[in-house]
């Protein structure tokens, strides 16, 4: 039987770029782990050795830093859809560009004495502290007529010490889990957000997108009260696509970071949901999409 | 606007369960990290806090332990597949199961004298080292109907230190690669591969076909004569599928793990591909898929 | 030649407990991680195969939990004084504990609205989102009479953006690095510190000594005008013997993690340090200790 | 009161080298990360500023690699034991180095067909997989007169699966654990062991020595019957002093990775050490050395 090939797609992944503004004793940084998958006209690279329409992914590097410098990184999205569009628009093999890209974040280090150069009462200019917590992503794809943006964040870790409950649920010879009507809710959120923009001129706010929609799903995590992790998410969601209008489809990954109470009787203690053992694994995983009608969700279930 | 649930999927993640059989003093092993997804009539879990249509994420965990005594694990493939058409068989709510597996090979341990049981001349019948390698990986997917098996290995390093080459590529202004006419070609294999088996009779047999298809990608990696690792991942594809009928589809992800050749002429020194710098991060990352002709790819890209 | 037995001890590593205190709807949360090692008469478990002096892992494990409940989690310095304590005092042929603690911290989510019951103005009582950052670090010892405390953080990642230079080096046959006037530092600090405290009735305050120490440690890197990573780590140890009477020798690892200018000239780009690749491997790693006159040090070398 | 520099140590972390050679159609390959330690007349740099008495890290990274082409890569321990002499010998303020080697093994490829270049009938003489196993360490420190030669592995996991009990330890109020008559062993093993040899003219045969010291670690783990890690520690680090005459001192760090047999009677089942749940954390861990009879240990404790 014959064979073909079929999707394909190549390009420098993980390029670690850092970007310093100094246009003030105020320093700024972007901080960006890029990684470019390309797509096109490359039956002959696979097939005969030709590397004609090959664009090496080290001129994917090279780019990412470059436009780094002429571009500037605004926000990881408009960086991304900077080059997307350089790599098909430039490039006539290459009929697609896929950028994803981890953004790290910093805070300033505060100093309470004069010895260095501040920026109003406490700042200083060029220190910074890595904020370890959540890590923000992008993806960006072009196929020379339409972007598809998808911003999201990662290790995102929650916990809700109470109003959580689980019962009701189905029993079969194999279940042994006992309902609880008062448990921890732990969660490490992985999640990705679609946008409605798709080239149209005047791109959204990139980074004040961000800042709301992650509000949202904190602020939907804490006040939900919850009989499921999965009511949990689609509250995470639903909260998103209520608020922000320029958000289309939210998909949440949810793993269950299961807190199991010690049993402490045989030590003549009693429980009362106070002691924990955080468990590792297995985890229950959790995953769903709420989207707005009509619209044919894209992305993709990992 | 209004919004809507979409797909949505849940289960307990990563069991790790490890089988023994003693029927002899020559024990075998069994080790494995298992992952059930499922989805089906979900949506009052997610909307009004009914857990009525909700198998625990702890019940899927005990049904993996039990299994492995009731049916035991022939292969990983053939313990997915128990799993999965129990989950959809049992429970009306439950319409798709999605078991992905890992497995961890074990060798055995030899030794030179008498002092143990062996058998045979020289091995420890009870006495294993973990083959620290690949991975193996399988996914189970089923619907009620319809079973689909994609096999895979991942963390497979392989390296050719000659017969590789990358010239001829496209150079626009931000390339600065120098063309190579030897060159080392390193990667770690990701590779899954779909069989044309969907739920008759008789399974194949899938340890055999995993030891055969194994065979195929590394004997294609190390006789091809590389122009790009586009072409060696296509080769590998091809002999897969030229060689095992069973199989209808193969998806590869190639890493060039770069080895960059050190400037010693500072030190008085001549380099003749001998002394690499063996880098992390970035790093190409090919990927692909070949397929019999009239197929319909179902292996999802990553 | 005869052998003996050397230096042993066991314990159980990594018990994760998490402890809520819930004495009010503000919560509050310890999360730790706990790994405990004992010696002392444990030659007969070592060479005649008898366990009767060894206080099996698992009640060690057992101990944690139940000091969590008995005792409390006030800090993970008084609550490893209190497990060394116990496990010296209550077990003949124990003669030495030493408990290394990790503590990982969680910040309280805020809402606007009044959906959720509140602390204060915005504070949701019962939500927590973990702080990504560092990780505190403790170890405690005691041998019967004398107790040891080093406490310390990790994966602290912090960088200047200026105000750092590397010049007037040996030169030898194998030297091509460039001189520097103006670099990035960064670093991601490991800092370990001992308190002079040693088993007297009143221990310090840790939680606020921690405060402190971690302060100090941020604002020496921020202030420091630095000529080498040495002359910052030297800043940074002296700062907190200099201000905390409590501490008498610290500790650092300062992995430089480079961050190299890219060169964007063959783009007709000039980079005004203002492109960097941030990399992976190598890395300088710088170490030292900075401890009172007359003070044994204690604190081992990595 | 007055404070003083201590212990301090620098130099370039995990410098990658791969070295081919090709005298032969039959490529050999060393695969090394190598982390330089020195230590010195170091005072000014971290006290004054100046770096007149700093040799770079960066060219320890350079030393690196052109000694892999100058001398070569015979074994990690000989590349140690030039690299280390090198540093003290030709720099006058380097009093002290400490070499630590990493070293990743790979095994040949072997095809069954004629397409490649073949070394006896089966092998491609440069195509390899990488063996992914245990690691391979060596740390080599050398003072100006002594060299300490210290090799060892790390992450080689075995298994017995019978052979063990545990029984007949201390019971206290917090005691839990049932006896076992029959369990699981399983560890991962890091062993060091300590060379006789400090600089006289001969070096041992660092390869030979690795390979019978290993399989001597191998074979007690499987040999022994077991009623603790700690008796099997004892018994794997006497095997190898009564086999091999040019090691003083062996260490062993044991964690006891735990299979807990599941609980499978609630589904009408028997378990009859047949399944098992394989345990992340916590763990026992069990450390110790072995060493001859007048000879002073010099292998730290971690």
């Amino acid at each position: 039987m014959a064979h073909v090939l079929g999707q394909n797609q190549y390009g420098k992944a993980e390029t670690r770029v850092v970007r310093i503004y100094r246009d003030s004793t105020r320093h700024e940084i972007k901080d960006l782990n890029v990684s470019v998958a390309l797509s096109g006209d490359l039956d002959d690279v696979h097939l005969t050795g030709s590397n004609a329409n090959c664009l090496p992914t080290d001129t994917t590097k090279n780019t990412v830093y470059a436009f780094a410098k002429e571009h500037g990184i605004e926000s990881a999205e408009a960086f991304g859809i900077h080059l997307a569009r350089h790599f098909v628009d430039n490039n006539e093999p290459i009929h697609r560009a896929r950028i994803r890209i981890e953004e790290y974040t910093w805070d300033r280090i505060r100093t309470p004495d004069s010895s260095a150069r501040f920026i109003g009462s406490e700042e200083v200019g060029h220190s910074f502290v890595r904020n370890g917590g959540e890590i923000r992503t992008a993806q960006i794809t072009y196929d020379g007529s339409r972007f598809e943006v998808i911003t999201g964040l990662k290790e995102l870790t929650v916990m809700n010490s109470t109003n959580s409950e689980f019962w009701g649920y189905i029993k079969d010879k194999y279940t042994t889990l006992k309902e609880a009507y008062d448990r921890i809710l732990a969660t490490q959120v992985t999640a990705r957000w679609a946008h409605s923009w798709s080239g149209e001129e005047t791109q959204p706010n990139w980074e004040r997108s961000y800042t709301h929609v992650r509000r949202h799903l904190l602020e939907a995590f804490a006040e939900t009260y919850s009989y499921s992790l999965q009511q949990t998410l689609h509250a995470m969601g639903s909260r998103v696509l209520n608020n922000r209008a320029e958000i289309d489809e939210v998909r949440l990954e949810l793993p269950n970071k299961h807190h199991f109470l010690v049993d402490l009787e045989p030590f003549g203690l009693k429980n009362n949901n106070e002691v924990y053992f955080a468990a590792d694994r297995p985890y229950g995983l959790i995953e769903g999409t709420v989207h707005r009608e009509g619209v044919v969700p894209v992305i993709p279930v990992a």
